[in-house]
């Protein structure tokens, strides 16, 4: 057994292969987080390396089928018995290189939610230049009603405060304005809610261009909204920084230029790279869930085992249940009949 | 009388200064179309400049104030007024530098909507490198139902095709996946809506990645979503164009190379600049409103002119309406009850 904690890791679904997938394993087990690994032993070829278990495992949930109905009905696949590993004990947190769908079901289905949380949310630090800003949600609830956003705004700063390190980050609610009465309906009603509340230092209503800027550290929207933000900042960012590099081809003197500046943008480059922050973390739930990048390399899929390693180390369960407990966040459950629906 | 269009121009608002507007308006005025501008005379300092004439206003509507209670009450306010010049056949088309809000509010009332349509949106010109995208609704409702949706992607492919000159443009729906059935419920249903329906070239869901890259023409979305989405592309334009800066900036190999790449970055730059294209344009309604970027240097100013103007030359309301009635998707109204409480 590996002195650190162990990780279930889906040894299916990174999309550059079962090479990448086991070099990324072999990075993160090197530094004694122990892992289990499920999938195809033969394709992974990872038999013998200290501190890597595999689990033979040959079925898998492919991008194209629907995750619920496939978690629900393939007992066997390798999500579905990586999330159960940590649910029966054997591992301490599970993570899936890919299929964000599947790996949701998955982890809702075969973790308990904690106490309160109506829905889990999925949240990843943007990869924005310089200060690192927790997002959710990125696609776990495509609808929300003011209390989920509440709950998310909880839910975001015990993270960022136990596993990112931040003190008394500032939460925000993105919205189209910053006056606390604009948005949806829903937004309007969280931000009353946050603003009389205690246990989040609230800062009102951000707006998409205070994102990548850092005035909060947790920003907090639904699903919909934070899915198509996420992705257009990457495609935003992949754009700007294509443009740039065909300036710099555009002619002999730029391309020199291009040269010269090329070891200071390889900081940045990996700065802005999606895995370099190791993916995106369920929370909300008895147990660390977090999915990487799906094109992830081998360090992008070691920072994955990273991040759901460290939320073990540094018992981000646990702090997340207290700080919704003594906040009251979860109180909304009780006065909500629709709680009930979301129970699988 | 100049031989080109008549544009009412309000004459507050735009944040650099009235010297900055009147210099913008100069610039268009050179060009042959006509302007009516709504501001203090002394400070715009307009008088005597061929083709533009002074329309003695000293009421404004502030940023700060509620766009809807403001225009109601202030029939003085600039921009109130050069909304009523279009309304009562003294100016060709209305444009506004700043408040969106404002200029949204007095445009709906002053103007009448379109048979048919029952929200209008406001629709931008996406500033990413390469091809425009024309992406609706970036402010105007902040909740739409499927029906609303629809209407968006016509009067976009209407616009796309009569000012943009994009011959059978096609037409994305924002989503957070690309199959039919994935997003909001009401993302869903215009989905389905759009793909059963003729006169667009309706291309699917596209996600935000593919906002920037090009995939679809002219992309839809409710104005919450395409708010949100619009200034988080310019915050993270900003913030990759920063960091780059910074990266030249950190040793003196990478500033030469910064140095030389300048004039090749210097097209770039223009190309990603907020004010480029002219501002937002409210579509829907019959009677042309622009709204520049707020922070629009003059030729900012004189972009969104231009683009008012261009609106009258290639008659877009008249092409709308015309593709609304042939299509039927201005139908939808009769089904609501709830498209009444539109009425203004």
């Amino acid at each position: 057994m590996a002195p650190g904690p162990t990780v279930a890791l889906d040894g299916f679904g990174a999309e550059l292969g079962f090479d990448v997938l086991a070099e990324g394993a072999r990075l993160a087990a090197a530094e004694g987080i122990g892992l289990r690994v499920f999938g195809p032993p033969k394709e992974l070829g990872l038999d013998g390396t200290d501190g890597i278990e595999v689990v033979p495992t040959e079925e898998r949930i492919g991008n194209e089928e629907d995750p619920v109905a496939a978690v629900r009905t393939k007992k066997g696949a390798s999500v579905v018995r990586a999330v159960a590993d940590v649910a029966e004990g054997r591992a301490d947190a599970v993570v899936s290189p890919g299929s964000t769908g599947a790996t949701m079901a998955a982890a809702t289905f075969g973790l308990r939610r904690l106490k309160g949380v109506q829905r889990p949310a999925l949240a990843v630090q943007l990869p924005v230049p310089g200060q690192r800003v927790l997002f959710l949600d990125v696609g776990a609830n495509v609808e929300v009603r003011a209390q989920h956003l509440v709950q998310f705004a909880y839910l975001g700063a015990a993270f960022s405060e136990a596993v990112l390190g931040v003190e008394r980050p500032r939460v925000g609610l993105l919205s189209v304005g910053e006056e606390s009465g604009k948005g949806r309906p829903e937004v309007a009603e969280a931000n009353a809610i946050l603003s009389r509340g205690e246990g989040v230092d609230f800062v009102g209503n951000v707006e998409g261009r205070d994102l990548p800027g850092g005035t909060a550290d947790v920003v907090v929207t639904d699903g919909f909204t934070g899915n198509v933000s996420l992705k257009l900042m990457e495609g935003t960012a992949k754009a700007v920084a294509g443009a740039i590099g065909e300036a710099a081809r555009s002619n002999p003197l730029s391309a020199l230029g291009g040269l010269l500046m090329r070891p200071a943008l390889g900081g940045l480059r990996r700065e802005l790279a999606p895995d370099t922050t190791g993916g995106a973390i369920l929370l909300g739930l008895r147990g660390v869930a977090v999915v990487g990048h799906g094109s992830s390399g081998a360090e992008g899929i070691a920072n994955a085992v990273r991040l759901a390693a460290r939320c073990v180390e540094v018992d981000a369960v646990g702090r997340t249940a207290a700080l919704l407990r003594d906040s009251g966040a979860g109180r909304g459950e009780l006065e909500s009949g629709r709680a009930a629906r979301d129970d699988a």
